[in-house]
């Protein structure tokens, strides 16, 4: 396979010899795995990518999908791409067994998803949404609810949404006035206006079932008092299967920049009447729900993130070495052969720097996808509470750097192609415009900096902050047994140092200042965080690369790759702490009309 | 009018307060203008621009040309504003008096394109190509063809285009295979084929003129051996009209990321045997009467990046004062009424870092254009010599600059608009595509750097470089008279210095290596002395607001838009320098075989 997806000794180097994901198989719930059971999943997703999913990607990125009588049909691409990915098992590949399940640690899932997404993201949109639905439905539904449901939404014969955002509340979702009511049948009608629902109408199986976050009729103001319901499209016929049309409706359709082949939509709930409503789990009690699955939401977008980025990479490292294009500067023989755009030194830089932000941010990715596993599944009391706490602390940088940095990858290939970059004969400006999108939803970067600044840094008296400066140290006293690395592990240290003097001056900051103003120049600290985080990966992947079997030209492109974040990329971690050191307000007392 | 397009007040402080384009009406060209005729120019401009142009600027995005029997067919809006564009005069603005011009400085001609660039940039192009071309025109063809195309591409009557790229090529010009062969009736044939043509078809006007760069049969190999032909789409009629077709054809649209109302072609010449081409001036001489055009043409580049990050900047300051959403962070009252969202710091940040990119490019371009004007008008020899030698070393900047920054205000002005701005319902996203070209065309960023670094700061054993740093410490110096302005002063200062030091060390290497090694690096050149410019250019705004008659909010925002460049931005030159001086071979020594 010629895959420009994910390089496949990349993610192998990656999974088992930097997270060292088969360690995972001593765990009771992943005992029946081994290497090969991963490496076969990681084949079956190669081929269904190539051969599903990646053919159809811009076609559907120029045929959106239109109104249809009310109704959005998808184009038959979209249905036999998720055939065979729901055939092969991958919509509950990391469930239990008797779901039907293949237990699959989430890493190597979050693996297989970077295959999907590079190859056609705006399908396994579909899959994703289904899938974070069914986990919802499967932890807080009632056994009727899940009974109905959770199967169906795990083999593909149904889809999910997650209907949150309301057009006047954006992100605001304290602000959400969609409302349920509970009717004398013991069954709640609601009625609101959703947007940016996506897969919020289409023609893919029998049923939609939209998990909406409202508020039960004279429940407090704000985020306490939104409940989760579970609104199916057709409400349950006489025979189990979907019967009479539910009150949800289309009420537009957005057109997007990019993502455009999953359609995103306008719902109408209720516009006669009431929309049929279950309620999920305990009143008031949504959105504590809906962010207990947002740790892997959030991960999910940074590996889709991570995945356009990658891929735009290996096209213009591809389309580089291929381009015959000019000659050395001091050459001055116009009759010689061109060279490849490769030999250019500056050509070398952007493909070099997309190295450095696309595998960087799949070590991330992948690091982070160990956590959750770990966490839920280590027979080790102590370590299940450290990956907690990394998990918690880390997944605003993973959400967050792969969608800002592996979207700069996807502007630098477009570069690297030069005008045809900027055609839509080649790929890569389709790529920067569905990455756009990362970091908005899910939280945009704003938000994720004050989450890490404003809860993650300060929880548990800064025990999660301490957790990772000591896993930090860990691999810096690891990369001791190699001289080869001694640069980089003077350089980490000291930056880790400027970070945790930095986190401390702001902490000694929140006590003495209002909220608002220690959270002011919370970009910075995003910024000074995840480059350290970021760092530290490309320090263990050096690691690895030094100790690894197979000394040759791909680790020797690791240490390269990594000197270029460490040289080019981290005095960022210096100009960040020396503005947040100072406090600076510039932003902060910029008045509105002063613009 | 409600202008989103360029802020008027901004661009007369930048006009007559920062550049003083008035002290140009003193000199004889420029005698019978004054700030009421420049002021007068630019009323003409906002009322077409927000009538005429802007209102289709969607539309020509959505509805790209599409061949028509063989030719492109542009709708009737694009015909609409160019006939207010021409019927005003802008066509032939800064031409003699005898031409039908206006002697327009070549200033106000800049300030005007950014208003009209900013309502849009695709129609502004066919006119912008057509002036450029008639510029060549004028000052290298030989009296009949001047008789014959001249008046009617100043006016409108016929189109232009600059026909220099080939599809194996790129912007390796001295590959160009396109040949012409003179023939027993003393006329050329050429055939061959060029790509990234803008504006190579369409029905505007009666005809297209084609310049053509082409090696004439049996001339050498490279850029020396490159001629220019004018090849009209119409040869001339018996009547002086428009006449037979040429052999000229339309082979191919390509379709862009943006910038779509703007038809780009592949051209074919001479497949039925050869196009008829008119030798411009000397044989051979191709590349210079090209590159003659090319400071004007690189100056014209940046202010459209300028004018759409400006305009994106606009409409994120709109949407963010009159969007509600959130409250404070320290906020606990769920039923107070959300805040606009320009009360977030996070939100402000993103507003004054755009404002200082946009407003800091909108600087820079005019004191490049004015530049221009004084290199060609000024009645003092030093002072035309010093304005010629800033032109040549600041044109890599006045293209490459705004191309980045400005890019980057309208990636900020999506994040503002949050999910809204990834919709093609907000004009921000399709401003972000539009400007993505900036960076490529023209010369792409590598391009300008190498130009920097490789030609500029060496031409005439340095002069143009000290005579810049001459020109910098002149502002510092004027500066001395603000005690507010300390703090710039100094870092400006402190940054200049180091681009010094930088740049003999720089110069040192040049005599040592190979200038492949000299130019390795050179994109962190052209960052740091881009950077040092905008800083100079910003030290400017902020004597000028500081001895501004009006002290208001205006002003206060201009000293605050100074500060967030100089504090959160300038960084960036110590970051470059340090792996300059260093000679960091990270880039340059990764191996293609270790990607």
């Amino acid at each position: 396979m010629s895959s420009k997806l994910i390089d496949r000794r990349d993610l192998e180097f990656l999974l088992y010899e930097v997270v060292k994901v088969q360690d995972l198989t001593g765990l009771p719930r992943f005992g029946d795995h081994s290497r090969e059971t991963f490496d076969a999943t990681l084949d079956t997703a190669e081929s269904i990518a190539e051969n599903y999913f990646a053919p159809s990607a811009a076609t559907l990125d120029e045929h959106e999908p239109q109104f249809d009588a009310g109704e959005v049909k998808l184009r038959p691409e979209v249905h036999a791409a998720l055939r065979q990915y729901y055939g092969s098992g991958f919509g509950a590949a990391t469930q239990d067994y008797e779901l039907g399940g293949m237990q699959l640690p989430f890493t190597v899932s979050v693996a297989s998803k970077a295959i999907f997404s590079a190859a056609n993201v705006s399908v396994l949109a579909y899959a994703s949404l289904s899938g974070a639905n069914a986990n919802v439905i499967k932890n807080f539904a009632c056994a009727e609810l899940k009974e109905q449901y959770l199967a169906p939404l795990l083999d593909g014969r149904i889809s999910g949404t997650m209907a949150l955002t309301e057009p006047q509340a954006g992100s605001s979702l304290g602000d959400i006035r969609s409302t349920a009511t509970l009717h004398a049948d013991g069954v709640y009608r609601l009625v609101g206006q959703k947007i940016f629902i996506s897969g919020g109408d289409h023609d893919l199986g029998e049923n939609i079932v939209h998990l909406v976050l409202a508020r039960i009729k004279d429940a407090p103001a704000g985020v306490k008092g939104l409940s989760l319901f579970l609104v199916p499209k057709f409400l349950p016929g006489a025979d189990g299967q979907p019967g009479p049309r539910n009150d949800v409706h289309l009420a537009g359709l957005i057109h997007k920049m990019g993502y455009r082949g999953t359609t995103s939509t306008l719902l109408s709930f209720g516009e006669q009447g009431g929309a049929v409503a279950y309620l999920l789990g305990e009143p008031q009690r949504g959105l504590a729900y809906m962010f207990q699955m947002m740790n892997e939401a959030r991960i999910g977008v940074g590996v889709g993130a991570v995945a356009l980025g990658y891929t735009a990479y290996l096209h213009a490292l591809d389309y580089a070495r291929e381009r015959p294009q000019g000659r050395h500067p001091a050459c001055k023989d116009a009759t010689s052969a061109p060279l490849a755009i490769i030999e250019h030194a500056d050509v070398r830089r952007m493909l070099l720097a997309s190295k450095s932000y696309v595998e960087g941010a799949l070590c991330l990715s992948l690091f982070g996808a160990s956590l959750v596993d770990l966490k839920a599944n280590s027979d080790d009391d102590a370590e299940r509470e450290r990956s907690a706490l990394l998990l918690e602390i880390l997944t605003p940088v993973l959400k967050s750097w792969p969608s800002k940095y592996c979207l700069e990858a996807n502007s630098l290939a477009i570069q690297v192609h030069g005008g045809y970059g900027y055609t839509r004969e080649y790929p890569v400006e389709r790529m920067y415009r569905d990455n756009r999108l990362n970091p908005i939803h899910e939280g945009t970067e704003g938000i994720q900096s004050m989450d890490l600044l404003g809860r993650k840094v300060l929880m548990r008296e800064g025990r999660a902050f301490t957790v990772l400066c000591e896993a930090i140290d860990q691999t810096l006293q690891a990369s001791d047994a190699y001289p080869a690395l001694a640069e980089f592990r003077g350089r980490l240290a000291e930056v880790l140092a400027l970070l945790k003097r930095t986190t401390q001056s702001l902490l000694e900051l929140a006590a003495k200042v209002p909220t608002e103003l220690y959270l002011a120049n919370s970009s910075l600290y995003l910024e000074a965080f995840g480059h350290t985080v970021v760092a530290w990966m490309w320090l263990k992947q050096a690691i690895a690369a030094e100790s690894s079997q197979r000394r040759d030209n791909f680790t020797r492109g690791k240490i390269q790759a990594c000197q270029y974040f460490y040289r080019w990329e981290l005095s960022k971690v210096e100009r960040a702490c020396a503005l947040l050191s100072v406090n600076d307000d510039t932003c902060y007392a910029m008045a509105d009309e002063c613009f």
